[in-house]
């Protein structure tokens, strides 16, 4: 029985030492590999949060790992001799199959819980799952972020996680936890979800916005000085992609059977939203060629002195003849370009043989376009 | 000669009566034409910041003009024998020359300064110079903003404007001046520029953007909850886009000649990145059908002891064989629906006749798919 009353009697000690006993509890020893970007991010956090970080790649990340206290090796034999007891498998999707054929796990502890962080799910799922022995844990989580979006914090970033294989142990769940506790206290909002459910969300969430910031970075897009602030936020995603490799773009794709169907859906919808252009500029390419009519009908409203001219003598135009800023021609050209052709049977190639009302409108605008 | 030593003395009276004097030499009366959305977001500022503003329109916006101070009419000519001095056009793109026929111009004073606030510059350019009086003051403007994204306050938003013909009198000048002076005031980034060149910058950044977030829109997105950063910026998108008419986007479309170019060049870069997926699927199929590679060939390192297994009875396969985490026949069937087409002549079709190496692994993976 703990005598609680002198603990309250110093509070502060007692906080202090919860604290560290918290802490300590939750120390682990993690082993990270693949240092890339996205390695050294997670790395330098969990530093932070007091874990012990040991790292290994093939490039010699030595002099980085140095500044952030992780001890280094590009040897995987002596990585994994030092018994890490969680495994963070951070290389890029592309490579993820033969880094993990390359590393020496029988040197690992054979309690080892395997973790992998990749950008999609079910494909590192299978593939631990079939080439681990059975004896490992595996966790499957993605942390919706990276150096970009979590480097102000990560409170309220999502952190998307599926416990695929731990053991029943109490140790083996806790270490399972304390792992995913590293991500709750720096303010993730922890979400438990099977990698396919996973991949199926991503694709029309994550791989729709790698795909248009792609798209708009093929376009090349310039900072003008009239944007508006949704042109700026367009800007910054393409930024922010930019950043990226294709390679991830690419295994975003490749590594996740729903993206076709996504990618086939944004462009369908690009279609709809092209069809519906054209079709109001066919619609009122046609009610030129065949009515005469300009593109905005005026409503019929009185206005008994409007032509009469009392003011200052304007006599404008009548709205019906003075309704287009762009000759008829050259909307036929669009809407004609729009469908991919150059000229169209129902558009430019009809207007000169159009009626004389419209051909005379024509002819007007045609000289101050 | 003034007295400063005395108004000294003073600050604070003397701050005040500058005040009320600089504000009252600012205080114009200004009529918006076009009461929707955008008329009532800028009336609502105005009256805020001292002027006397008056509107109509066609519907009864009595009540809201109302609890803003606005006096409304729905009779165009009652509107005009107010004289207001600034005549704010504020229609839709659509409809800007119905509206400007149907106003009672004469009634209004020969002197008086017309705006426009279009989301296009060139056509209402051209259109006030056909249709106006040459005795009324014109200035295009474009405020880059709209409720949406200027609800938290004006302060960085841009606001583009041309001068398109301002009297010499200085009075005339004057008027332009505090009219652009309440942008000014209210924090905006004054941008003097061409309406001709606002319309080929704004083709590239708000018409682009605008089409992004109507194709998003198409595609139904919705929030999930492994949302990234990126992700939650394009929904907002897709809700500014969504909250806008239309009638607004064809307008950007249709009263802008650079935007079928623009079209024309976000419809390449998407082929652009599909292309490029492609052809790495492509690649990785062929690699498959010709050589009986899998996706990822693991890197020669020196492995003694991996494959004797001794990391408690796993012998994980050769990677060589187990790299595929989807069979190469739905590659090839994602490729061919890529390019739009069931079956391409250089992959789907081939995968069954391709080597014996390729096809032990193609059955393999099959099973686990």
């Amino acid at each position: 029985m703990r005598v609680l009353a002198l603990d309250a009697a110093f509070p502060f000690d007692r906080e202090a030492r919860m604290r560290k006993e918290h802490s300590q509890q939750l120390r682990l020893k993690i082993g990270i590999v693949g240092f890339g970007t996205f390695g050294q991010f997670l790395a330098r956090r969990m530093v932070q949060a007091g874990h012990e970080v040991i790292a290994t790649s093939r490039s010699p990340y030595h002099d980085i790992a140095a500044s952030m206290n992780v001890k280094y090796f590009t040897d995987a034999n002596d990585f994994c001799e030092e018994h890490p007891e969680v495994v963070i498998l951070a290389s890029s999707i592309l490579s993820l199959e033969a880094v993990l054929a390359a590393l020496p796990v029988q040197r690992l502890k054979r309690s080892t819980l395997f973790v992998d962080v990749l950008s999609v799910k079910e494909f590192p799922k299978r593939l631990l799952l079939r080439e681990l022995p059975p004896e490992v844990d595996i966790l499957c989580t993605h942390p919706m972020f990276g150096p970009d979006s979590g480097k102000g914090g990560w409170t309220g970033l999502n952190m998307q996680f599926e416990r695929v294989r731990v053991a029943r142990e109490p140790e083996r769940q806790r270490r399972a936890d304390a792992f995913l506790q590293f991500f709750e206290r720096e303010g993730c909002n922890m979400v438990e979800m099977t990698c396919e459910e996973h991949d199926q969300l991503a694709a029309s969430t994550q791989f729709i916005t790698h795909t248009v910031g792609r798209m708009l970075g093929a376009m090349q897009l310039q900072a003008t000085p009239i944007d508006t602030k949704g042109f700026q936020s367009l800007l910054s995603l393409v930024d922010n992609t930019a950043n990226d490799s294709f390679e991830l773009y690419y295994g975003l794709f490749m590594y996740n059977q729903n993206s076709t169907e996504q990618l086939d859906r944004l462009e369908k919808a690009f279609d709809e939203v092209k069809a519906r252009l054209l079709q109001q500029l066919h619609d009122k390419v046609r009610q030129q060629i065949f009515y005469g009519e300009s593109y905005s009908q005026p409503p019929r409203l009185a206005l008994p002195d409007k032509t009469g001219g009392s003011s200052g003598g304007s006599s404008p135009a009548s709205p019906a003849q003075a309704g287009s800023w762009q000759s008829a021609a050259a909307v036929a050209a669009a809407a004609a370009a729009l469908e991919g052709q150059p000229g169209g049977e129902d558009g430019a190639a009809a207007a000169p043989t159009s009626n004389g009302s419209s051909n005379g409108s024509l002819g007007r605008l045609e000289a101050t376009s």
